[in-house]
């Protein structure tokens, strides 16, 4: 089944050739896991969405975007789907300048979900650490931003399916993110996941894990600088992203780790707070 | 006149919306001067277009891209014009990773040139110094790709439109270029310009300078880490992109520079190739 779009509040699969998400991976973009047809955590990604846009400037206004959203959930399967929104700066010109009374575009898509990271949040996965480096601009940290080649990059550099995820580190060699979720290890107890103030997209799991679900285990948890070593030398290290939730990490090249109290214990409460929203 | 736009060969302004340029910003581009129907420098375009295309593992026919701007030149002005062309990695399904048999997406556009820089060329411009920091990341070092959110922000720090540019220094202080141009200092009568092999685009016209213009002016020209002072001890400065030429600088900020005749006699030489090429 093809995939289902909506453009500027109409259903289409195209756009202005023009666009500055094109042209400059001007915009940001969420992507939002459908399950039985309501979008899990919407508030957490409109709130990131909307915050990501004052940071670049991008004047937003999120109760459209919400219009679009009940337009087009109808379409998504009744099984578990994704939800991606594209929001880009308007056009007014060419050139990089932004136009100052520049609108924003909208364009969300919702598609069959491949994996829903059952066998992997129970059994954990193999990661490995890449070799392309994330540039380092706090103008854009922890913005969910269309210029996303660096990630690309760490993604294309490598096609064996055994491994899911590859960890990025900034061009200083702190750890950042995998190339599309967080990283959270657990140090002598305590929850450490790498600040975002210099680079990396920060993940709505995230932002859960630190506010809500560690809170309520009762678990301290800080935001650190991570070298390598911190993870070599963690008790236990998982991944999270919308789409997979919380994943263990059981093998980083050739070190292996098992799956912890702490990390289990976090999957039940994500679960549980998955529960009472459905 | 509204812009006429060519996507994979066909006469149309609308992409996918899944093209992996707006998702991920993963693609190049060249902004072309078409010259009485002439596009000036087109070899050192496609050169630099090929070579980005191979360092991003984007599987690229530059032939398809030449049939193609024979079909599209005709609509260009007979006066000045732009031509743009954007090469995205074709899709294949959802996440950053590419698909391994994936082609390539193109998509030309010409538009009438709004100012052809006579007189900025001839009096020189302003220039001021760029919050925004670039960061390093040696990987897209030299390219010029579609994640160019760095850009937009350091062209959005400013609207006063006296000044025509705005310098770009990296995330540890070196300058690299302008928002939309390279940057060229003279320095004890030597020409030099900023390594780009941590960030920044290696521009056509930065490409003429140091193979063919400044040794045909038995010019010593050379890259260099270039700081601010380097910048306010030089004799001359001037800043070049394939539509502007070679243009000085005479205002950085509160500093000012005359207009020296090694800058004159490149501006003269650039205007010598051009017309042998018309």
């Amino acid at each position: 089944m093809p995939a289902d779009a909506l453009v500027n509040g109409s259903f289409s699969r195209s756009i202005d050739s023009r666009d500055r998400g094109l042209a400059y991976g001007d915009g940001l973009f969420e992507t939002i896991k459908i399950n039985a047809g309501h979008p899990e955590f919407l508030s957490l990604h409109l709130r990131r969405l909307q915050w990501g846009c004052a940071r670049l400037g991008i004047d937003c206004d999120v109760s459209v975007i919400e219009s679009d959203i009940e337009k087009i959930l109808p379409v998504a399967s009744t099984q578990a789907a994704v939800l991606k929104i594209i929001i880009t700066r308007e056009s007014g010109g060419r050139g990089y300048q932004p136009d100052a009374n520049a609108g924003f575009n909208r364009i969300l898509r919702v598609e069959g979900l491949t994996s829903d990271y059952a066998v992997e949040a129970s059994q954990g996965v193999a990661v490995r650490l890449c070799d392309t480096r994330l540039g380092i601009n706090p103008q854009l940290a922890g913005i969910k931003h269309l210029s996303r080649l660096e990630n690309v990059l760490a993604r294309a550099e490598w096609r064996d399916k055994a491994i899911t995820e590859g960890l990025m580190f900034d061009s200083d060699g702190r750890l950042v993110e995998g190339t599309m979720s967080n990283v959270f290890i657990v140090k002598d107890k305590v929850l450490l996941t790498p600040r975002l103030h210099r680079c990396g997209v920060n993940g709505v799991i995230r932002q859960l894990l630190i506010e809500q679900l560690a809170p309520s285990l009762k678990l301290s948890c800080d935001t650190a600088d991570v070298v390598l070593e911190d993870i070599y030398q963690a008790e236990e290290v998982f991944i999270c992203n919308s789409l997979m939730g919380i994943v263990p990490v059981v093998t980083i090249g050739c070190h292996t780790k098992t799956i912890g109290d702490i990390t289990r214990s976090l999957q039940q409460s994500l679960q549980a707070v998955r529960n009472s929203h459905a």
